[in-house]
């Protein structure tokens, strides 16, 4: 045994550049000083990804579906077979390889709840194939709660060079958002980074909380949320010792965190912080699922089509959700 | 007479950062030679920008309110008399500062409608100070408009580093943007930003249409603005052989503008656009009065109280309008 955290890696979708990435993710060397690895899939996907990569490494397969973590520096696979390699369809949106997705995620799922690893990382999945394959949830994240039948707050968390944010509201139509802005989802969305934060490792998490209305609502003159609710929740929760500040103004929130004056911004919807995170490093962003009894985390960019299978694919993201994966671990407190 | 193109400037709040950096902006030798300049407002308020510049330059004050441009390279002054050196609130709002503002606009924009200038500049206004002064309207647009008795589309366009932006809707509550999406709407906000960016020396701008919903509505799963207005709207201007395409998602469709893929965009609501131009250059942002009969800019930052008189305000952005009030009067069509 070791005490290293125990990362468990599935490719995502296999006709995408998750297969990719997780090779040269693998193949550096101090990844498998920092965690422990478990490839959970079926072996084809991993060797495909290594010769899209151009890369090559040994894994030990595990027998009888006995993880032994005695064994340091390897990586083990834990093989399941959800796919046959000659149904992958690359670079395409298909049932079969949504199917796969999905497989390898509730196994992966399942040895996280059993303690078998203490976080889960994945490749891009594409939202067309699993619902093709029968996912019935907006995304990935309510598919992962109702597997785990978890009723508490759950929201999608972006981060990008140590600035984090949550979301009040996500994928609705955009006349819906003020009607999700009340104290409840306020609060939630607050404890949720402030929790993620401090599990990431920063002690005392700085907090800074968007505004709903342009320029803040101007004093109520371009809306009141901001009077009615948004600055009466920000009391309640100074009163509650979280370092938590605003609402202030959505376009200039960001140069505070990009000044590193805060740790994480909670925004209103979902294209406020979305377009900040994006222009700020597209490639670098890494998605955390807010509200999982252990760290889930995936790069922010999706499948790729366009570039799979041409050896391109860039790694600083799935880098990035690689080492959050590990530093969550380290801290994690149920 | 000579054919440079003749910018008035106006120094905006006298108790903000305008003074100083229109200072720093004459004082540059390039300018003289770009443009025939008229100053036009106290005396006293330019001299003030000078000492807080810690510059020096000579003006030609102008008799009897008869403008002669064949004096080249001198800096003509036209005398404005609209608040005593000893009322000037420094870093104040103040009703006094707001009446000096709006007398100084009222008189460049008289100058501008009878030719005498062919493009305005100022510098930042302090809204609580105009609003204190008397001007009942939400932004200075509305007040020029209403000065001009201008009854045609107006709008605000941001720009930065060659990147444009319209907005169709503006200062106005988040929960009333999407009642404000409509096609005519749409077309106001191509058309405006289409003609101005031909104004600015473009002869074919490429146009992206922002999304209103996150992922552009996802085929009607989080919203249907895109299927039932935009995208209609944009075929219809195609056909009109405006260059422009879209909607897409906002949170991508700022990267298009970054990789210099699209020179303008149009946006949806205010902070849409403003989130990502903020972020892209904060001190390089220049707002241009979108629908007036000649062109108006000013740097897109505010009044700046927290640091006047220190002599630290950057001229980045007041550079930029300066630069563009000249490219826009020389490719002028009314």
């Amino acid at each position: 045994m070791n005490s290293k955290p125990k990362i468990g890696i599935i490719p995502g979708d296999p006709g995408g550049i998750g297969p990719e990435i997780i090779a040269k993710l693998i193949s550096q060397e101090n990844i498998r000083k920092k965690a422990n690895i478990l490839l959970i899939g079926d072996k084809h996907i991993f060797e495909l990804g290594q010769k899209q990569a151009s890369l090559e490494f040994q894994t030990q397969t595990i027998e009888n579906h006995e993880v032994d973590w005695k064994i340091e520096d390897d990586i083990l696979l834990y093989e399941n077979e959800t796919i046959k390699y000659s149904d992958i369809s690359i670079a395409k949106i298909s049932k079969e390889n949504g199917h796969s997705s999905l497989s390898n995620l509730k196994l992966a799922l399942d040895l996280a709840k059993n303690k078998t690893i203490d976080a889960i990382l994945f490749g891009p999945f594409n939202k067309a194939s699993l619902i093709l394959a029968g996912m019935k949830f907006e995304d990935e994240l309510h598919f992962i709660a109702d597997y785990l039948k978890i009723k508490n707050y759950i929201s999608e968390l972006n981060t990008l060079d140590g600035i984090w944010t949550s979301r009040v509201s996500s994928h609705i139509p955009l006349k819906n958002v003020s009607k999700f802005i009340n104290e409840e989802r306020i609060v939630q969305a607050v404890d949720l980074i402030d929790k993620t934060l401090k599990m990431s490792g920063i002690t005392r998490p700085k907090l800074a909380v968007a505004a709903l209305n342009p320029h803040a609502g101007d004093n109520g003159n371009f809306g009141t949320e901001e009077i009615d609710i948004i600055n009466p929740t920000i009391k309640k929760l100074k009163l509650k010792q979280i370092n938590v500040d605003g609402p202030w103004p959505s376009d200039t929130v960001f140069l505070k965190a990009k000044n590193k004056e805060v740790d994480g911004i909670v925004t209103m919807y979902h294209d406020q912080g979305q377009i900040a995170l994006k222009l700020m490093g597209f490639h670098k962003g890494v998605t955390v699922q807010g509200g999982i009894p252990f760290p889930i985390t995936t790069p922010a960019h999706g499948t790729a089509f366009d570039i799979v299978g041409n050896g391109c694919a860039e790694i600083g993201a799935i880098n990035a959700a690689f080492n959050i994966a590990c530093d969550m671990t380290t801290t994690w407190e149920n």
